[in-house]
């Protein structure tokens, strides 16, 4: 199935930021059937605030016209924060595929009132890459919890 | 008064945007009273989707303790966007003082709903930075709307 493949994708982005010593949370961006971006969460890495997963592949993928961002799937492998939430909402995608919502909760409520269909694969994978990292990296992990709540 | 001291800090970082030949939003992060960051919109200078000046500016500040993010108080010369609200309501960050809210719109309510402060300042100042700067530049601007609308 199609979201099983992106996903995978995804998952590999978040094994790269796990490799760089970074939370491993990844995302791609679809457009008609292809991938046209990557990213990994980078907040270890680069000393980051705003670049989730979700960010990071936004950015990355430069400038599209909005005709483009309303043609977009975002995969990723952990809800959308917030943050990302509002992101999602100012360039209108239309449609999120997560790993999971376990691990973390994010405003999907808010998302699919304005529009944005959700949908959860709920992975074993996914939830079991963040519950190794959080065991192995208590330290950073409790600190970017308390950062946001 | 405070808020127009701080304010025009905000109104020197959008100006610096627009010497860099990028759109002339700025923002300051304050907190006990001191500006510990300082951030400007880098949409066209970096060619970024994500960093408005209310995101680069929280970028700047690097890793802050949660306890110190709702200490805070964000100046920024033009209305948080979906995107930047979704970063205020992740870290938590109480107060938002903005120059005005006639360029664009935000999420008002959905900010105060969640307990978000906002004060209008209301400012012709800053509503004139951004009427010349799209007067300048209709081109870049209309394809900055065309991406978020």
């Amino acid at each position: 199935m199609k979201h099983y493949k992106f996903m995978h994708e995804a998952i590999k982005e978040a094994k790269r930021s796990l490799d760089e010593g970074g939370i491993p949370i990844g995302a791609v961006l679809i457009k008609e059937g292809e991938i046209i971006s990557r990213g990994h969460n980078q907040i270890k890495q680069k000393n980051s605030t705003v670049l989730h997963a979700e960010m990071d592949c936004l950015e990355n993928a430069g400038h599209l016209k909005g005709s483009d961002y309303k043609k977009c799937i975002l995969y990723t492998t952990l809800i959308p924060c917030d943050m990302c939430s509002g992101m999602l909402l100012l360039y209108k995608i239309p449609l999120v595929v997560m790993g999971e919502n376990k691990t973390f909760s994010g405003p999907e409520n808010y998302l699919q009132e304005h529009g944005v269909e959700l949908i959860n694969l709920n992975l074993d994978e996914c939830k079991k890459m963040m519950s190794d990292y959080i065991q192995n990296n208590a330290e950073f992990w409790n600190e970017e919890i308390d950062r946001v709540t």
